[in-house]
């Protein structure tokens, strides 16, 4: 195997155990290679949340990476081959949590950045660094803040590229230039304790609730359009019974997400769950959460200069897209940057055995350097 | 208030804190009473269950008073207007852990035999007690060991009444003949984990299983016939989802229980619920737990002797039901034997100040007393 600086800073900072909100040293390892080449850097917590702005450069136009330090919690540590904060290759892979999600990303930022500031010290505009360590989570201490502490004393960045993984069967095949809006809904429906021997005397919420639920996961909410995927519906938990196996439970507690196109509106998408409880005839009560509106990037200097960076280092063509998760992108783009998504194959994020290919780490970092070549240079 | 032998013997029996499995003396008070009027008495303790066989007389046809002296846990203390087991008057009403279920019922049995052997030192047959102190818990070693010790020896009885509360709204006026069966199921359905962002690398558990319960829930499972009550379904628990509001869960599990009556069996209710998971094409792992069959006592000896008993006691008609939970009956009737229950009022069974009215304790007893008349002159 080939020496590799993003492999090796990769490591570091999969050892950590760093699931949200603790970002558990990481920050730290990242401020220190970023100050050895000339970043200023501004610690920005808030409440629990450790987040950092990096700059290096005070002149315009501003370049900024963007990511998390935080992951996903494991699940059962049973289920993995290797243990998630310990990390290792096996067969060309890196496994990990946070692997592909998106620890290896930020190495190759870093070592991207050293790179290019090595061969270009005196390089135009500003490069900056936002990193998070609430992405994973409630979302509300991380990149917003910083954003809001950003804008209030306005200053801007041009260009974001956030490093989520967005490649699908090859490195660089997509990178995501929008999201969809994101919508999640609580769900309580009431019911009436009893015993299972006594139906008549209770009033089983799962029962009741069976058909409401069988239409949502059924119904089409829109076929999106020429930058979106059809908006789609899944139900995160639900939850009813306490245990024991006579007893018909009180209550049902149901979470659901919507991630949505432009072609309907969150309000819209409101009013038809709504309907769909209504006409069940269901005693409910619904909380919402709008995490986030759908944005686009257009084609333009980021998006272009990223196109030509796959192109040199892959030798093939990059595909726009707007599926998938949300990011912090939706965050950044109300501020009127342009934001993309690159990073590593986001085929196993979140799951057990999460991993990366170790021969996508250094080409990942030398698109990040040619990105930068074609904007600051 | 006038003096009565049968509240005497039930603040006794009350005073003794016998959870289950404690019987903490009860038996060895009903062992002296029943021993003064010629019953030999037999100890089967099975692990930690104490039990009693007695009998009266080694004729047949033996005629045998069925209850359980064990009482489920009081629950929090506070919510009791008196110390559960401190028995207590007010209003007529005897309050106390066990009143109900089924301490008063075992206070009436014996004194009702005592007066019946007062009058009929030569009756007929002979008069059997099969005491347990496991019908609340696991039912393990209770009444199953009695009766697989009875019929080891081919031991019958021909006729038992069961002490449990089965009145509804007033004294006798209902007799339970005969109890559904119970079957529980565990089924996991298998997903796969994943982001909501990206359903299309997962497999959402509770949208692959959403039609599947819809059609449990709504599927009609038989009619019912003269004796039971149609077949009835219950969800008791359903789980899927970690918390996070972003991931597909990898597994759902649902737990549910069948009461069933005779015009569907076990196994067809099985082979039922596993079509319906395999047209909705799931993989999914279940667990089976058969916790009691279907019985039926039709009516014949010792269901007229019970109506004549209630009909000369109270002056109103009995009414023959099948409905509502196990009880120990399931065990006794694949015996052979004919078998009700009869007992006090049943709205206050398991709850805090569980009670019963003082009023009916003298004429259950003489209820009690007219069926071995009925049965044994
Ligand atoms: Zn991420
Ligand atoms: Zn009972």
């Amino acid at each position: 195997m080939q020496p590799s600086a993003t492999l090796d800073l990769s490591l570091e900072l999969l050892k950590q155990p760093s699931v949200t909100p603790d970002d558990h040293t990481c920050q730290d390892i990242i401020s220190k290679r970023l100050s050895q080449v000339g970043f200023k850097i501004e610690k920005m917590k808030f409440e629990e949340v450790d987040n950092i702005w990096a700059r290096r450069g005070s002149e315009g136009p501003v370049f900024c990476f963007a990511g998390h330090t935080d992951v996903v919690p494991t699940g059962s540590l049973d289920a993995w081959d290797s243990a998630p904060f310990a990390p290792e290759i096996r067969d060309n892979k890196l496994y990990g949590r946070g692997s592909a999600d998106m620890k290896t990303a930020i190495a190759a930022m870093i070592v991207a950045t050293e790179r290019f500031v090595e061969r270009h010290p005196n390089h135009n505009g500003s490069i900056a660094y936002l990193i998070t360590s609430d992405e994973e989570g409630p979302a509300k201490n991380g990149t917003v803040k910083v954003i809001e502490t950003l804008e209030a004393r306005n200053e801007k960045m041009q260009w974001c590229l956030v490093g989520e993984p967005s490649s699908t069967t090859k490195l660089g095949d997509i990178v995501k230039n929008g999201r969809r809006g994101s919508l999640n809904a609580k769900i309580i429906v009431q019911g009436k304790q009893g015993h299972v021997a006594y139906p008549h005397l209770a009033k089983n919420p799962i029962h009741l609730a069976a058909t409401a639920i069988e239409t949502l996961c059924s119904t089409t909410w829109d076929e999106g359009n020429e930058y979106f995927p059809a908006t789609s519906f899944q139900i995160s938990n639900i939850h009813a019974g306490t245990g024991a196996t006579n007893v018909i439970p009180n209550t049902l507690e149901i979470t659901c997400n919507f991630r949505f196109s432009t072609e309907v509106t969150a309000d819209e998408l409101k009013a038809r769950v709504i309907d769909i409880l209504e006409k069940n005839q269901l005693d409910y009560d619904i909380t919402w959460n709008l995490s986030g509106l759908p944005f686009i990037t257009p084609v333009g200097d980021l998006v272009k200069a990223t196109q030509i960076a796959i192109q040199k280092v892959c030798g093939y063509e990059t595909e726009l897209s707007t599926s998938g998760g949300t990011s912090d992108g939706r965050f950044i783009a109300p501020t009127g940057a342009q934001v993309i998504e690159l990073g590593v194959l986001n085929a196993t994020i979140h799951q057990v055995n999460e991993h990366v290919n170790v021969a996508d780490l250094e080409p990942l970092s030398e698109i990040y350097e040619e990105i930068l070549v074609q904007l600051l240079t």
